[in-house]
């Protein structure tokens, strides 16, 4: 499952094992519904995977990613299943005839196929419920009671579990951010148009981008050469890497939040970063001028005009009732935020010169439990809070990629500059090791 | 006042004169309050074509545009002048610091200013009617009641009379196209994103683009490689065109301008160019998408939301009743639309292979009287009728040019297919003569 070579299957990944073995506790847990799989083709990835291995044990070079397991959300056409969006509206569609050419790209680069992951439905919420498929805890809370984030939550349990080596995901605000961090894995969201998105269900065609979410940085790096075909490689030390601290959002964090937070600011000044705090307005003023202007909630609700009207019983209530909300929402008042943005962005880029990037924690607070989340308007505000952090990079379409800090359902979330996905992944990469800062010896 | 040389000024373009004469024309009409020019600067002019003429004598090398005379309408900015977009809404506001960098490149490249010219309040509307400054009249109509078109109204006179040689103008439905046809001259809409579009006064961000009037093709084809340094020049003659006639459009024309349109379809067939009638319904259904979407109505709304809320009594009644209606259009409903347009596009470009583009009358009637208008429910109706050709190249994304059929006020528009505007520009250049079929010897 590593695709540097067969012999290092899993070195230093105590978490994770083979194939069989991970299919093992897979199949040893008591799931509910189908919180992590929409479908599976385990028996065929067995076979894949055994076949790579013999190709390995003759010599033979192989492809980039053979012996690479991969999930794949179920926004993503796959040839042969039904991209549901996890959503029962959807689930009676014909399987998709084809792949989407991100997932044809990577199964072409040897990546071994294992499994549809469950979501949030249709991506509309950070939190990962899904009251009709099953809502997916945190591997990293042992009672096994806070969620594991979201919509991507299925990808991220898969790769947190050992399952996968990375899951394809989506992230409109978030979605591939949130859960990699609440699971204690890492999860990259690329700039707009970096990726192929044919095939690719949408939320918010302003917002919404492919994702990755990963066992390491360099995983993430590797499947972005796959993808794009950029090979750049800065050559970097942590001496090199300036990153922004953006001012005034501590109080936002809950308390052990901003304890791990602070730790590997710490961590990170010692390694010989250079971190300085600086006032971004532009941050949250995007993410203002995206609720305001109701871009999520129109786009997705032309989407979904049709749907809704047809059949709005079937859809989780969470959602529904949302997206019909969005029928409201006039249209200057969404070109006037289209228009805002592009200066917000014009902005941003003049105040963030001179840096990396900035660095904050990926998600404020702590993952909830589920059992919190089941009054409506506490869900409501949690999810809203559970973004508020990650969605700059939508807002303002930069790269992002959230690293973990250890055994905490905490990540660390590195932005980098416009079009810097090369440089982000590199300084990833370097600083990834550093971040792991809790219970490594857990 | 003619580029390729001084010694040939105006030769064969018995209806304009020199500077001195063509301004002594002007002097000598009796105009309705600023109708064709809002601001004027004929002694400079006068002072920059005698220098010119100096140089010529000398034998000095010439840039590509001196001795050519230039209007700009009002939506564009020149330093010094308020673009006004012929609006008391704006008519107190400081001059423009800077000239549009298409102004500037034109001015650069020698051309001569001359005025800024009277227009359709805001360009929301494509008969020129502008209830504060005044509605020209075309050239052609011997009776002075005829509208002159619009919402270039003032550009399109200023070429038609002989004041200059082209105009500076915009186009969101026709705004080039149409007054040039009414007004018996030349008018360019490019392709979106060919011409820089700074400092131009908004109607619709997904439609508008900078537009010419001229005195022929060939001036609209030298305006185009200095603006943009395309100098493709393809080789070509009558006998390699193949246009396509979209069917079903005939029994729309007024009687008068279909006789015209088939007897150019004649010439063009003798001439040796292929014509040949194909079913083209994504003309007529990008129409309806951008009319049921209100994609100009919500653009327009957001654009002017501020005025309309502090100064609704300073617009054009024609103008700002419309403009309020655009407060109501959906998000949902707009985004759709532009989604709805990019597959009709897709489609079109399939439907249009083989062909250099269609043919159409630019104007399915002939321009109505000042008179007729007085009547809103009138204006409102031949206003739409006016643009239901033109429109099609907007909504499509094509580029267009109307060449005038001689002396009477109908134009044949030429609409290219996708980016093909060089090859527009040629095969205009090549037709040109030859639809030119009416009234030769006035």
């Amino acid at each position: 499952m590593v695709p540097d070579s067969f012999s290092k299957a899993a070195a230093g990944q105590d978490w994770r094992s083979d194939l069989d073995s991970a299919l093992a506790d897979y199949a040893g847990r008591n799931w509910q519904g189908r919180e992590i799989f929409l479908a599976e083709r385990f028996e065929a990835a067995r076979r894949e995977i055994a076949r790579w291995q013999a190709f390995a044990n003759e010599g033979a070079e192989l492809p980039p990613l053979a012996g690479a397991v991969m999930t794949v959300k179920a926004c993503f056409d796959v040839a042969g299943w039904t991209a549901s969006c996890a959503s029962r509206v959807l689930a009676d569609r014909p399987p998709a005839q084809s792949s989407a050419p991100l997932v044809r790209r990577l199964r072409q680069a040897g990546a071994t196929l294992l499994a549809q992951t469950n979501m949030t439905e249709f991506a509309y919420g950070a939190l990962g419920v899904n009251t009709h498929f099953g809502t997916p805890r945190t591997p990293l809370d042992p009672a096994d009671e806070r969620i594991a984030g979201g919509s991507s939550s299925g990808a991220a349990v898969s790769v947190a579990r050992g399952y996968a080596d990375f899951g394809l995901s989506s992230d409109t605000s978030g979605s591939a951010r949130i859960p990699a961090a609440f699971c204690g894995v890492t999860g990259f969201k690329p700039s707009r148009g970096r990726y192929p998105t044919g095939g690719m269900a949408w939320l918010s065609t302003t917002f919404d981008v492919p994702g990755v979410i990963a066992r390491d940085a360099a995983l993430c790096r590797r499947i972005d050469t796959i993808v794009t075909g950029d090979t750049a490689t800065p050559a970097l030390t942590a001496a090199d890497i300036r990153l922004a601290l953006p001012a005034g959002f501590g109080a936002a964090f809950d308390s052990e939040v901003g304890q791990i937070f602070d730790a590997c600011l710490s961590a990170l000044r010692t390694a010989g970063v250079t971190i300085v705090e600086v006032p971004l307005p532009d941050l949250g003023e995007s993410a203002r001028i995206a609720a305001e202007g109701g871009v999520i909630g129109a786009e997705a609700y032309h989407l979904h005009s049709n749907h809704l009207a047809e059949a709005l019983d079937k859809y989780d209530p969470l959602v529904g009732s949302r997206l019909v909300k969005g029928a409201e929402i006039p249209a200057h008042r969404y070109i006037g935020a289209l228009r805002a943005l592009e200066a917000c962005r014009i902005r941003f880029d003049a105040a963030s010169a001179g840096f990396d990037g900035f660095v904050l924690p990926t998600v404020p607070m702590l993952p909830p439990t589920l059992a919190e989340l089941a009054d409506e308007d506490i869900y409501l505000a949690l999810n809203r809070r559970s973004f508020s952090l990650a969605e700059f990079a939508n807002r303002l379409d930069l790269p992002s990629i959230t690293l973990p800090t250890g055994a905490a359902p905490v990540g660390l979330m590195l932005t980098g500059t416009r079009g810097a996905d090369r440089r982000l992944l590199s300084i990833a990469g370097i600083l990834e090791p550093i971040v792991r800062i809790t219970g490594l010896h857990r």
